[in-house]
């Protein structure tokens, strides 16, 4: 199958997060494909990576950089797909520089900013899908499904407060 | 027609932020409600609306909030729809405590942050716009036009730099 | 016999840092009940709980959450009991997004915030008890022993200085 | 009737904020007390304060400050009453020196801190009358027609979104 | 003359800032070109602005962005010059935003930053021209000539303190 | 008189922070004199001032100055006499650059540092005063009547509080 | 003898802080005493050690507290010695929170503070001595060499740069 | 080979973080010099070296600290030369004091100010390299190179991603 989403990182160090978003498509059947892009250390590639992946099909693409993390917002300058982007959590500042990097991005191209680290990463993919389930029906009942096994253990674990 | 978007916003006040939200979508043709609901006054509300907003065709909500912003997360938690959150500037903290509120989402319940303040309302309407296009070739155009637009005002203002 | 302080958090992982709520509360003999309520997974059974709390005899609710910590504001806006917000020590920012979330709340529906991690969950115990004590003398009297005895071990610690 | 209430400040400059403590507490119909107690230039009088205020039939303090604010702290270490701590919004920094210094106690001294500012201000009042609604069933129904009027307004305000 | 330095900045809206950077070069009598170079808005004209500046005779370029400011970052990994990075004083977030996104760039391609705002456009002129010194005695007797006076004003100063 | 307080400045701008300190000096009848020192315009200056402080009959020095604030660090690092930074509010950053720069010396070289802005300026010429007073009864009775004073003052400010 | 320095901390906990303190004056042959006294958990011993500690002989005080550290600042209140503070390295906010409560001391009580942690300590007691020094030519002596011993380490240290 | 760069740093602990530094310049063979000089404990040498360094045919200098950093700063006063500043991780902040106490420079001294830690560390060497390349044709191809290896180590690196 042709992927939908596109799960891209700065570098090979960021795959420690972004095999949570990898984990999610997995378990909720969304084909995606998955790529080092670095916006400092390949730009041309991303560039054409970012003009390309809507006619390869993609509908939309995550991006998980850190630090001066420019991936995102230069990804979303060069396609009108949807971009998620993950803020890795960096060494120095903990993430802080990572998120205001990808989140505070001016008026006219948006990025779809999630938590940082790999709640972030659980939740791009997660958000990714339900983009997705708005026109598939399956993927929202798998999505319902994941809702409420959520629900119901977050229920029963009152009885492990020990 | 059916409104597509549905953008909600903690208070009156926070209108004019998020007018800036409908701007984007009045250009683009994209069809919206806009209602406050507010999370720590309106609860019950806020909840009904998170519950019947796909029932009623609306397919993304976007939701701007400010201080301890607990609109979006909560209408993320109450529905599968994408939500986008706008994080509105807030009086003491300049927004640093609306957009922490609103991004620092544990794994499981995404929402979609934009920037602080007016660049992210903006934003937030197009990021929703973005979305819909993926499905809908004539909103993509308009998407597309807007983005010539915004290239060629930047190239031509060179110009202006005196 | 009926419990007077309902003790609640967003996970079973805020545990580590809540026991030190029941432990203060085991020591000063006030009733509590514990349990696991998490605004985003379960956001009907929170609203359900934060109802029917004053109905069932709680006086005061404590809550401790981290990250995007929505529990002590949403369950503040669902009753009118007193609550108590624990802003659970976060990973990535170290609760200082538990901190902001749960203080910052909009005029109107007030958290009673203590400070971050293992020394506000204590706190939160203590101030629960002391909220009580003003109608129970007994309870008083058992807070006025233990301020008594941390007096006398700070006053006896100056020998430990070596 | 006796101050139920005791609403002090460390400086004749907080009264801006701490104005809207007394404005819930007049609307509510609850007894109280103002004062400008300084931790820094009255410490004396502060601790003859906090020490006498529950034999004069005190049954919560609220205490405003800014910068390393003091106040709440300090008398929270002289009582067994619960002291409410509301950061005033300082002018370099924004309050949030004084949310820290107010919120951030440690372990066995608890204070009940709100929210930087005027919100914080109202809440702080809003606290105090929930505490003692607890068992004042007149000043519950008076704080739940607050809460009912205040969801009116917002249900109503979608109206005025143009 | 073929101008040296190029002076970018991504909106029309930084040359208040920018301007001071261009003074600074008239002054020094460095030749210079001024552009906008938008790296969300013309992400193509940035790579070819970078990637042709040394062959037209730039020898160090001058970034000024705010907000999510990727131009510095992007721009240096596109050249080999140096790369001056001004980050613009934000409105929601004073400029740590575009501090942060300017400077915490991973190892492999610096940006060189300076202050926020207006002193650190008048310093990214003064750097390019320290750099453009060491090979150019007559600029660099200009730049001492500028310290002696500024040194000297400073030293006249005191007696302005009434 | 010989003075026996050094005040200096990093910038004539500085002056409308300093001069609260100067009032301060004048108030307590402590002998000073003030300058513009800067460490980046005078660094020469700045060492021979530090250099010489001691032998002029100086005891105590003041520096003040804002953002990247090398002033009281560098005096501090060439004379012995104690040196009280002042963090002068900046621009940008609402002081907290001045604060860093100023407060977080290496071991080996100590600034005392005190409050951002006027209120810090006041309390420098405090502090000095308080220093000398240690072995001036006629300057510690001159303290001792103005922390009456204001002592009085806060006692009677509750009647204003309307 | 009779000690010129109090050495002062909120908890036996901020002696591993604390003894570089009590290190740097055995060092420089200054006596001093060192006490737990704690702003919450010995309110009254507080004051009664500060305001007596001058008649007792001596002549500067050194306070180290963390968190929402009052401790520094009330001793200040209570006496016109100088009071030199500790900012202790708390365990959320890596003591940000203590140096704010400490450092942004009111108008009118000043607070000499010093870096966050174990420099700090070094430094205070750096600083007690340079007081001390202005009236003790031996003790600057001593100051005098240790600051050569520095100098020289720091020369030799070139050579380890491998 | 008289070295072109100056490597210096304020303290011997610097080295772990300094000596990235010199591995850039050893693998582009940039001659260079180290040494610890530092601008609290050898403020003279530090004027001396700042003073002499471009007649020893120095062409850039690269200074790095962390915490009140203050040495690139103040040998940017003293010279003409470019100065790159390193932010060197802090113990209690993380080097974000490091890096506002060097980047924050008022108008008329700047400092090319590179990311906090091991990256800024790298980065400093190449973009003292890239200064040079601008006249060093060999330099530059070496620097050509270098970016063509990252390029293409971060393309093949997608393989790495299980």
């Amino acid at each position: 199958m042709e992927p939908k989403v596109g799960v891209i990182m700065g570098s090979k160090s960021d795959w420690e997060t972004m095999k949570h978003t990898c984990d999610i498509l997995d378990e909720l059947k969304v084909d995606y494909e998955k790529k080092v892009v670095s916006a400092h250390r390949t730009p041309d590639f991303m560039f054409e990576y970012a003009e390309h992946a809507q006619d390869r099909g993609i509908e939309v693409i995550i991006a998980g950089a850190g630090g001066a993390a420019h991936l995102p917002g230069m990804v979303a300058a060069k396609t009108l797909l949807p971009v998620i982007g993950v803020p890795v959590q960096s060494k120095a500042l903990n993430g802080m520089d990572s998120l205001l990097s990808i989140v505070q991005m001016p008026g006219g191209v948006p990025v779809a900013t999630v938590s940082i680290g790999k709640a972030g990463a659980t939740n791009a993919g997660l958000l990714a899908a339900q983009f997705l389930a708005v026109h598939d029906a399956d993927l929202r009942n798998r999505l319902i499904m994941r809702r409420n096994q959520m629900r119901d253990m977050a229920l029963e674990s009152s009885g492990d407060l020990q």
